[in-house]
């Protein structure tokens, strides 16, 4: 049974490797695959945003450990949703926002039996007292409701949804990856009823940029050139071929993005 | 079996992925974790306290090799220390000694024995050729005596220990962590010890600021505000709510850190 | 069955999380081993010689996914290349130019097969949807020739050889590592065969330094000083005793080295 991890813990002081030794300590045959451990320091939104971009790709049975947690050793919650036959264990802070965004009844609970945390819980690491337990135990098969009671509040934020406005949609700019690749929110098929309705090719603008059609690769355009094209997210991204659109563009996460 | 890696290599390099494949070449079951890959080059004391710091968290029978050995392809011995049913392998250049200070008889092995070792030793990779075939070796259930002769010299780094003068307890910082906090030497039990004999509630000074009272969390003083608290590790740490302690107090390995 | 990564997709993004999610979801039983996710972006020459220089430290079986990929979503083809009972995954892009080097008939397939591939084949991550499922498969026990037909032709990217010229050897820095060592493309034989036909030890010269004789180890000079050796991939390698050769020589790829 696999267990990810995604914090913002960096990878330079030892405590990813000892979340990962209390998990194998627990559950000595759980597989443990790091997301990412460089979501920047309190960025819950980018944590967010990757985990709902990750777990399609796991198979079901699989714990998602999310700790980005700057209320860590206040009174907030620490939650765990089921869902799509997976489970996440996240901070009640909003991470999983952009999960809950498409569920309808969300199965969630509060993580508040210590039976299934370590003895002593810090002040300022539940990662590896709270959340690296309850993972290695979910893992080896403990059922969700032996964790805590199912809790009908909790904290989501609400990011701006994609809208049409006279005639455009607007959505705005939520990721730049590795490669400088700036992802909107405009997901594929809100891009596909926006194109059956028009009739010509769609114009996308970003910080005074024009970029004319959305194009099938990179190599649609020549070396150094700003395109628009559907990521791997099934979101618009806007790219420069062998480039970096963010650099080149100047775009920043939050930059409106209109398409008409 | 656990098999935990400790190094200086970073992740750039393919240093990390080859110690991995001789390990799982003599050893496929073998578990591997990273510690951290990105102990500062020949960074001793650094990999000393991160490996004093993960391994109580990690079960019986785990092998940890820690390789930040500038004295590679000299006479330095290798060393394995058998201690608390893990097994601890090190360049014998004072890596160990965080772990050793209170460790009463250490039982430690020199690592001589090249059958435990890949056949071709480099003079600049012991990583690779001793230190991964024997952790995966020792990981498979070979026993240390097999590996070499017992040893009773070996490199100890002596580091200043925290004391108490006139009133008051000094130590110092020894690390800094991904999100600016800086760690000190004072440890929990020593600074119970203090505050019992004392009535009002520690001063903390380090580089002429004051930190007044012990906290229990981040949140107990403002945003951006520095506090003191026990950290995760057992030792009092010097942090910034939702900040930086490091940038912000301008703090670094080695600062003074006195409670009065 | 082992299969390691290897990419330029860094690790701040979940593209690395996600590959090794479908690879696991395939292959429930696979180990992964990441090679590095920091080769520079597109740097396809630095990924070939990564995996030119792991490869041999791996067991008989080992699936290798090398996605350097700047031509995703053209018609570049995907390769899987059988040697050394080992199995190698990468685009048709000259990646596997240093591994083809030395193979006589080198046996190599494309990947077409769309029943080893996700269902959905995005233009931009075929990390994802062809490489990772292709790579779960193969060290599932599927044979290659079911990934797709055998190839005649298939890009290389002809490097410089190092060659005699007015009895010296001259060669370039192929890479530089984490510590800063220069490693050149002179290799221990060819070094060894250039040293009986002389009497005297070498001397090795780059950017305006000259460098004498061949060192055993790093210590072999005084600390902040260069020196030239055989390193831990049977190349010579110019370094610097506790410092960097990369920094403190002015190092760079490319440099030509010649020993005379």
């Amino acid at each position: 049974m696999i267990v990810t991890l995604l914090t913002d813990f960096g990878l330079k002081d030892e405590y990813v490797g000892v979340m990962k030794g209390v998990i194998l300590g627990i559950h000595p045959a759980a597989r443990i695959v790091d997301l990412s451990h460089q979501v920047p320091a309190g960025d819950i939104a980018r944590a967010g945003w990757l985990l709902d971009w990750s777990y399609p790709y796991f198979p079901a049975g699989t714990v998602h450990a999310a700790v980005v947690d700057p209320g860590v050793g206040t009174s907030r919650k620490v939650l765990c949703l089921e869902y799509a036959s997976q489970f996440f264990l996240a901070p009640d802070n909003g991470l999983l926002s952009p999960l809950l965004r498409t569920i309808r009844s969300p199965r969630v609970r509060e993580v508040s039996n210590r039976r299934y945390a370590l003895s002593r819980i810090s002040q300022t690491f539940h990662g590896r007292d709270i959340f690296a337990p309850a993972a290695a135990y979910l893992s080896k098969g403990v059922k969700p409701h032996r964790l805590g009671p199912s809790l009908r509040r909790f904290q989501t934020v609400s990011s701006p949804i994609p809208r049409k406005v006279a005639g455009e949609i607007r959505g705005r700019i939520i990721a730049v990856d590795r490669f400088g690749n700036a992802v909107t929110d405009l997901t594929d098929s809100l891009i596909r009823s926006f194109r059956t309705s028009g009739s010509r090719d769609p114009c996308v603008r970003v910080r005074r940029r024009r970029i004319h059609g959305i194009s099938l690769n990179y190599q649609s355009v020549p070396a150094g050139r700003p395109l628009a094209l559907i990521g791997s997210r099934g979101l618009l991204e806007i790219s420069v071929h062998r480039g970096s659109a963010a650099r080149t563009l100047g775009l920043r996460i939050g930059d409106l993005v209109r398409l008409s």
